[in-house]
């Protein structure tokens, strides 16, 4: 299975993620993003989207990280990541949506323009990322994982961009349930880093949640 | 099965559609969105995103209308709708992507502008809504429906606001394969409308390709 990749890429980094957490193994395929290698003709026809990540497994091709995500969830990791319950793909759907939507135009923008000089409204990503963390935070003041009461793709999705937030001039500092939520994605069994998360407060877990995690997957 | 509603809403309009094709009775609960009902605590408690639709199913609450069709789908619709292969899951899951992000911030943008006076970026709604559609249109060259060779939730999620494209100034006029696959999805027996869609060249579809829609579902 392959991976057209960029390592400074947090949508990459989400089925990196993923597939570390669930034992996949990946072959890395780096894409040159800075030399504009994703619009170069072999690479939009694997996707026209001109986007990475993009997944090839033999004959398929999938571009999007969160189909990715729901492809390899639904076709190596039986039901753990990607319940087949109706109501709990409902529950982990509503956060994929959020990743595509909410997080990629609040956290994710606000990290381009400041890390990657993407011309694009500053304060509008500022308060889009706001917005969302707030309501990520309300949400996890209740609430282990995102779905499901168990780890699920919807965390995957979710959590590389707003592990990322600081690096888009965004403070985690107002929303404590999110920083601990983000130590908690972190103390998942095979959970891999990527430059830039989030440092403050790792290791924070109780020995009973760090086991009662363990027991989850 | 309780659906909180906005006539002119086309995230709404996305559930009432699939609801209709897949044979399923909604009772919808109009919300006062003008007057901003979806904003207060009973509204909130169901929704904390202040948005419409939401689902209630005995039990289960769901918000983001993609989210509701793989619920709708995976619960009373079999895997018409929403397939079980994995690849499959994984090519609708694309549009779902699709719908919440490039069409939610193309197309209904600009149609939330032009029509509610909402006050963002036109131009960039326009950019964004023309980059979709010109993709849109080149991936329905080769195919009738945009995921898994036959209609699913995707087409669903992507119609609503490409077909009220008009609404925000939007020609499809450059997108004859576009305008092709809003016929088509009108042919679906159970087709329902809402205010606004694209009437251009509507039963154009010849009666072998209506005879073959037909039995898909």
């Amino acid at each position: 299975m392959e991976l057209y990749d960029l390592t400074l890429s947090g949508n990459c980094y989400k089925v990196r993620l993923f597939a570390a957490l669930a034992q996949q193994k990946l072959d890395l395929i780096p894409v040159d993003f800075m030399a504009s290698e994703h619009k170069t003709p072999p690479m939009l026809a694997l996707n026209p989207f001109a986007e990475i990540p993009i997944l090839v497994d033999g004959q398929i091709v999938l571009r999007d990280a969160q189909a990715i995500l729901v492809y390899l969830a639904c076709r190596y990791a039986g039901e753990a990541w990607w319940p087949g319950e109706a109501h709990l793909q409902g529950e982990v759907m509503q956060w994929l949506s959020v990743a595509a939507n909410e997080i990629q135009h609040g956290p994710n923008t606000a990290r381009l323009i400041v890390k990657f000089n993407l011309p694009a409204n500053a304060s509008l990503a500022k308060a889009r990322s706001q917005h969302i963390l707030a309501l990520l935070n309300e949400h996890l003041d209740t609430r282990h994982w995102l779905a499901a009461s168990r780890p699920t793709i919807a965390d995957c999705a979710v959590f590389p961009y707003v592990a990322l937030a600081e690096e888009g001039d965004l403070s985690l500092i107002d929303y404590p349930n999110v920083i601990t939520w983000i130590d908690r994605v972190k103390q998942l069994p095979g959970f891999i880093d990527m430059p830039g998360l989030y440092r403050h407060g790792a290791n924070q877990l109780s020995a009973n949640e760090r086991s009662s995690i363990s027991g989850l997957i």
